[in-house]
């Protein structure tokens, strides 16, 4: 084994930096002979320096993290603190200072990969980030390097654990959004802001990131059609619940039928209780890949956390060092298809729609027509009278986005219609 | 891209090699792509020559394995044969002759992993064999290279499809094991002789593998505890049931709590209903990791089958490939710590028991007593008397195995326990 250490710079101590410092301090024995040479950190970029910092010594600490990307005797330089910049700067920085990279930054990456992937590769470094897709899921890795003899045609992801938490919340006690989101916030699993989570933001990045590696392509973030939860609300669920499913906020990926184009969209859907996914629970993330070969795998795990994000950091951590002493890099961005995202009309899917009727005859015939004129097929429909009023489930057959939600405007302007109280697609049949 | 391409040699072409060359050839440019290089198929190791093997062209096919890998132009070797010889004398052929190997071969890593992989090491080659453990489910390259910062404490896994099956077809149908393996054959799930699958030997190769991979040791088929599913009841899965729990056969993997030892053991056990591999359904696999960062994590998918072991072989052989292109080879065994394996008698579990008892007072106190005498601690007892019989379900605290067989042999020995009816371990609790 080298007794020279190899050189680590972490960029960021929060929640994950500090475990990951805490792990390379008591497991170094284990990281040195998985590696075959030691590692040690070689300095630490923080906003607050004057934070206590247990484990690190304060003489690592700095508050310039351009100087230490620039120091030149880095090895490698794990980059931990979110966001577009700084974080893009200091890793192009560090490319150029001979270090390779280990990202947990999945904005950054879902942004700009494709310009990351491109200096990593004109550098000759490594550019690794496991932990940016659901925490200690390995599943960039698998994607990459498990699935690369094979043909990947949909990713189906569970990959936010805040809004997963409110939706099983909502399904196992029937409280509204709201008194859930209450209660995540309450647990630490909702951030004081949940906007990144709740609207889907946090979920369209991973998914950007998942769609490329998938269908070796470039997907950007501003390509994944994206749908919140806050929207979802007790009624939905318990109509989920009456067709025998339950609502997921999910991340899916398809490669079109033609192998032409893919698409990436993020919204709350429908799925089937006996689904692998609808067993997901509490903050859990869980993916499933469905390939050509391979048939359905599915991927399960705590998707953020400090651990196990850091986990996956360290793992990724090894391999580049390994790559390091062996003079070798591991495998690039795989983006040589290159095919066109298709935008969110085009994809084939089903909807639950459940519309406020007038209680009184031909109102279904109404309805039909719309839906026949718009060329979308109707699976089952279920009628509820209630005092005058009078409500109406419709669940479609497969048909293109676009065409379900012309079928829905057209809906809202029949006079027999009051209102769409909820639509919701179904997936995962 | 080059334009040369790497030579692959196939030994053996039955359901897993075939289904290799029929993608080799269909996803020619996607592997190329991925590679950096085309790849070749430069021959063909096969018992039968007569066969016709559609889309092979049959100057490729010769019954000379030996001369195959002994040509000097082959870069990868991708052994499909199984068994212990001659499959282990041409895998070293082949290092010694420059090329690389991919193998999906259980029982010979199982058997003789360490020497295999110093071979390799001796001739600067890789050993991939992903497809050894659990088909198409990503685990190798997970627990040696996504968990390489982490620390893994304990692996439980459903890794043979057969006997998950069998057990499933139990469970739903209320069928005894007869039945269930009559059904299983009848639906080529097993085999003619089904012995491997059902006495547990395939899954104790393959635990073999994964404590080797997961601890950083070395772990040989025979330093695993194998109890097969032949003895499993149509009353004994009543039983689990009763408890909230189903029966499937286990693979275990542990790291003693001190950390100086490990256990590996493939047994039925009860788990219960709640637990992610409880709803592991027919010949499905998956595989259940506990890190000390990571936490829980789990692989799911097809565990057998041509297409799924042709998907992990193919990944192993996109890498192995890259890693020729690059000139370096991945990461090698790694089995720095050379932990012990401790006997069973050693592992800590918990039992349960049903004894046929005579229905007259005192029986529950003087099978206590025997319980309290071998230092095993009570969970739950369940008395149930019918005609002058009675049964007695107990369920034990945590106690080492030796402990357990020690009560049981003492049970027997009582005048009033007419019959020890069934035992088995509880897990995943």
């Amino acid at each position: 084994m080298r007794t020279r250490p190899l050189k680590v710079a972490l960029l960021g101590c929060g929640v994950v930096g500090s475990e990951v410092a805490r792990i390379m301090t008591t497991h170094a024995d284990d990281l040195a002979a998985r590696i075959g040479a030691p590692v040690e950190l070689a300095g630490v970029a923080v906003r607050r320096p004057s934070k206590v910092r247990e484990g690190i010594d304060p003489a690592l600490i700095t508050t310039d993290a351009t100087a230490l990307v620039r120091r030149g005797d880095i090895d490698v330089v794990v980059e931990v603190i979110g966001g577009i910049e700084p974080a893009r700067t200091l890793i192009t920085t560090a490319f150029e200072n001979g270090a390779s990279v280990v990202s947990a930054n999945k904005a950054l990456l879902a942004e700009d990969g494709a310009a990351l992937h491109a200096a990593a590769e004109k550098y000759g470094r490594d550019l690794y980030y496991e932990a940016a897709v659901a925490g200690a899921i390995p599943l960039v890795r698998p994607l990459r390097e498990s699935l690369a003899g094979d043909k990947v045609n949909r990713v189906l992801g569970i990959v936010n654990g805040t809004t997963n938490f409110i939706l099983d919340k909502m399904d196992t006690s029937g409280a509204g959004y709201s008194e859930a989101l209450d209660e995540a916030t309450a647990l630490g699993y909702a951030e004081a802001d949940p906007t990144a989570d709740v609207e889907g933001f946090d979920a369209a990045a991973k998914a950007a990131i998942l769609a490329g590696i998938a269908f070796h392509t470039r997907v950007k973030i501003g390509d994944v059609h994206r749908e919140g939860i806050t929207e979802v609300t007790a009624a939905d669920i318990a109509s989920a619940r009456r067709m025998g499913c339950t609502v997921k906020l999910l991340a899916i990926c398809e490669r079109a039928a033609d192998g032409a184009s893919v698409t990436a969209r993020v919204h709350p859907a429908m799925i089937p209780l006996s689904h692998p996914l609808a067993s997901v629970r509490e903050a859990y993330n869980a993916v499933f890949v469905e390939a050509e070969a391979a048939g359905q795998l599915m991927f399960y795990g705590p998707g953020a956390g400090g651990s196990p994000t850091a986990s996956a950091v360290l793992g990724d951590l090894v391999a580049v060092c390994r790559n390091k002493l062996g003079e070798a890099t591991g495998p690039g961005e795989s983006a040589y298809t290159r095919l066109p995202v298709s935008p969110m009309g085009e994809v084939v899917t089903r909807y639950h729609i459940s519309l406020d009727v007038a209680d009184k005859p031909g109102v279904l015939a109404q309805v039909a027509t719309v839906f026949a004129e718009q060329g979308v097929s109707i699976d089952t429909v279920r009628q509820q009278g209630k005092d005058g009023e009078a409500s109406l489930v419709v669940v479609t057959h497969r048909a293109p986005d676009a065409a379900l939600s012309g079928t829905v405007e057209a809906l809202r302007k029949l006079d027999t219609v009051r209102g769409v109280a909820s639509i919701m697609r179904v997936e995962g049949e």
